[in-house]
């Protein structure tokens, strides 16, 4: 049996090199604090101080990931042959570590300060500007702003990418968020997927299908009780309560921003409860990975650090649609949900003439319509996908800013069917592309392929895991998720551990069989 | 009438001066929303990474506080005659805040940084000494790391009072906390203090008074509710919320920590609510001065602090004692007490059958006994001069920490005129002098002293003040307060504050004036 030989004592440069980006992640779990706190708690008046707070922290934040020390430490690693000579066995983890500090350390230098200030002076403006032209579909108003951050991003794209040869710009904006992907490979995997799904779509709900009744959405639910409701969940989902807590924001979001502390935030309204339950178990999602990186031991470096946004929506989509969408989930959770809503002592809740299959089927509706974040499980990644095509033809010149409207407009109406009624509700429904987000769009879909195709080899991985779900023991689950995903941290890159876990690289049909054989089912189709 | 010249544009050296100020204290302000978040919101397995990110901190703006650019932009406005040559005036306002720098370099550069962190160092584990010893009385344990702490704090003084002629070493100590204090002023306030207020409890308490009845105190109010009564009374002081929160925390407290952000803090029980509601008067006492200061014109300069703890603590004790314990003050706030301890829309609520007159007798009540946190307002000054004398003589050496059980016993006794039964409820009952507080204890009393002076003035300055206060209307009390203190900042020392506004010295008079007629009158004695 190959043993691993001992760890040797780590030699002074690399000891160093880890204390330094410790320090500089420290200072950024700092900022994540500033930043929930703004989202959840801090006083309204506070905010153009903590715009200060922010801005100084970050600059020394980046002073210290850019500073030659530990660029010098980082080129004395690589020339270790100790430490980078093996990429097997337990060597490779440092090897690994070194070779994403490098990758760390170019995307933070490559980048002239003069553009970073400028991006983030101009997105700034841009956003405000799209925030209001939004709210009567100004294009004409938004349109110069987003031909600049265009431009802006563009050059950025292009010094991101300086030294590399091959592929297109679009490529260096994927790579911020899913380090290796490619404009080509997302394309490959998007391409058949896309006549699959919009051809479901039309089927269970133009053709054949039988709508499910969706009275079960809109039963009153307390927004206390619906917290209560959701913190059982992520309790039995796993989620450590000594280590993270959940509150209330206007957006929901996860924040794992320091050892020991994931911050999860969700929000409530009277009406339709399950989207605050499917925003709490989604962000849980993020944060089960978040508390399942080996932060404890290796807090500030790459080996305790998630791999891509691709990876981290998998987890999240993994528990929001594969579990909770489940008719499994609910022969759990119903009977919970129903005492949440009984009066103390009573009988007879809202939710009691409801059955499993109500609930099932309630929550798996699927129905073409113009906003990306209200969308179902099935229609969504259409949303995504023109996205991705028209950011991709807006980097690489082929498509005018001027001429998005209407190319956004007819190419909806291919995918969904519908006609966009107006710009609010079409080209200028995100605030992604007013601040730079561009090239981040795919990785929302490569969340929900990479989870379903997890999905099928944990099935044959996990016995009894049906079962298990019917019992809320959701234990099983995730001690496979930890072991196989989350303690590697950014030890492989997200095309190498799909390669790994599920024998095969990103392809469109396992989310394709999940889609298919659930909502055929749902819609009786 | 005399004009203020039209002030000259500020010359660089001080502008750059105000601007690295202004950068110390913005990591300042971080580090207070990082001790804020440990008390109120933070996961318990948050703590061991808190404690990094908080000396991190505070190294980098230790670090600012003492770099030699500030030391010679100092010296540079200093030699500025423009800006420091009259005190007079609206120059007279650049010349204190330049002053005042000076102050805070001078003490944050005059301690050697191991000192600094020895201090740091056996401070937190004379804490968690203190922590389990008290549980059992255990002085003896104790006794080694509190003889290390007075030792380690001497050494402090000593290197505090370098290059300062005459005086006692305590004062160095003091003057941290209450700038320009001394031990033999502070004596000579305490001194014909001490006899007035020690007969008058025992006149009251053991003598011809009538103990009022308390059953006021002891009605159920849930906490919820509380909070709604505390939120109300904070409104109509003029808290503003809009600039600040209210939160709950094991201790309470105010944290002033931004400009636009000031936060309370306080506890809910079960029984005794008034705990609760004077706790919440106190901190937003201090808020309210926290808010008055003039941080959104010049956040980082000491024109925008609070002049020193014992002013602080003037305003607080002035809202919880001299406004919470009126019974004008009940006459406006017991309806609504009364109305929040109602069933919803029913009536006969467990405070209806008390009067004004009982309420405002039942949070008078006098009781000698062995906690200072929760004496009331007569005996909480015997306390703390308790303390005072005991930890000037510590420090001189007069007495030995030793002998300190047996003299704290003995005092005690003399004041108070009951037998301490153990060193938890005796000298061994307070967190402060086992991480190094000393000097601090005497500004609890000084802020009920000071109070209580300005509170005569103030009775001759706002005409309709009892009134106002019968109908919660505070606004022209806190404008009172605004306009004579809180806008200053350090601009006047107290002592200079203390003359200007009541015209005279601080004495025991009015607090003694203001016990006497109050307590007389509630034990009709």
């Amino acid at each position: 049996m190959p043993t691993t030989p001992p760890a040797a004592p780590a030699p002074p440069h690399y000891t160093q090199l880890c204390t330094l980006r410790h320090e500089a992640r420290t200072l950024g779990s700092i900022s994540s604090l500033l930043n929930w706190d703004q989202e959840t708690y801090m006083p309204h008046s506070a905010a153009a101080h903590r715009a200060e707070q922010s801005a100084m922290l970050s600059g020394i934040e980046h002073e210290r990931s850019t500073s030659t020390r530990l660029g010098d430490l980082i080129a004395q690693c690589e020339a270790d042959k100790a430490l980078t000579g093996d990429k097997g066995g337990e060597g490779g983890r440092e090897a690994a570590n070194i070779a994403e500090m490098r990758r760390d350390y170019d995307l933070a230098t490559k980048l002239p300060t003069d553009l970073v200030s400028e991006l983030a002076r101009v997105g700034s403006q841009a956003q405000e500007v799209w925030k209001e032209a939004r709210k009567t579909s100004d294009f004409a108003t938004f349109q110069p702003w987003l031909e600049k951050m265009f431009a802006l991003t563009r050059r950025k794209a292009e010094c991101l990418k300086a030294g590399k040869a091959g592929g297109e710009l679009y490529d260096a904006l994927l790579d911020e968020y899913e380090p290796g992907a490619t404009g080509k490979e997302i394309e490959a995997v998007f391409t058949p997927l896309r006549p699959r799904l919009s051809g479901l779509v039309k089927e269970i709900v133009g053709g054949k299908g039988k709508r499910p009744n969706d009275a079960f959405l809109n039963v009153p639910f307390a927004p206390a009780k619906q917290h209560e409701f959701g913190t059982l969940v992520l309790k039995a989902m796993g989620f450590d309560f000594d280590a993270g807590r959940l509150d209330t924001t206007t957006h929901p979001f996860c924040s794992g921003m320091a050892p020991g502390d994931t911050r999860l935030t969700t929000r409530y309204r009277d009406e339709k409860f399950t989207d605050a339950l499917y925003g709490t178990m989604h962000e849980g999602g993020h944060g089960l990975y978040e508390q399942g990186l080996p932060k404890a031991e290796r807090f500030g470096q790459p080996l305790a650090e998630a791999i891509s946004l691709g990876i981290h929506e998998s987890q999240s989509r993994m528990w929001e649609n594969f579990v909770g969408r489940s008719r499994e989930f609910w022969e759990w959770a119903l009977p919970h949900a129903q005492g949440l809503t009984r009066e103390t002592g009573g009988a007879g809740g809202p939710l009691d003439t409801f059955s499993v299959d109500d609930a099932f089927k309630a929550v798996n509706l699927v129905q073409p319509s113009f906003i990306r974040v209200e969308a179902d499980e099935a229609t969504y990644n259409l949303h995504v996908m023109l996205r991705f095509g028209l950011e991709r033809s807006l980097i690489s010149g082929e498509l005018p800013v001027k001429d998005l409207p209407g190319e956004w407009n007819k190419r909806f109406k291919d995918l969904l069917g519908i006609d966009v009624p107006d710009h609010r509700r079409g080209c200028m429904q995100d605030v992604h592309w007013s601040f730079g987000l561009i090239g981040y769009f795919p990785t929302y879909t490569m969340g929900n392929l990479y989870a379903a195709q997890m999905w099928e080899t944990i099935h044959t991985e996990v016995p009894g895991l049906r079962d298990q779900m019917r019992r809320g023991e959701f234990a099983p689950l995730l001690a496979w998720l930890r072991e196989k995903i989350h303690r590697h941290g950014r030890r492989y890159s997200a095309t190498e551990l799909c390669r790994m876990i599920t024998g095969k690289p990103l392809t469109a049909d396992p989310l394709m069989r999940h889609l298919e054989g659930k909502l055929r089912g749902v819609y009786g189709a």
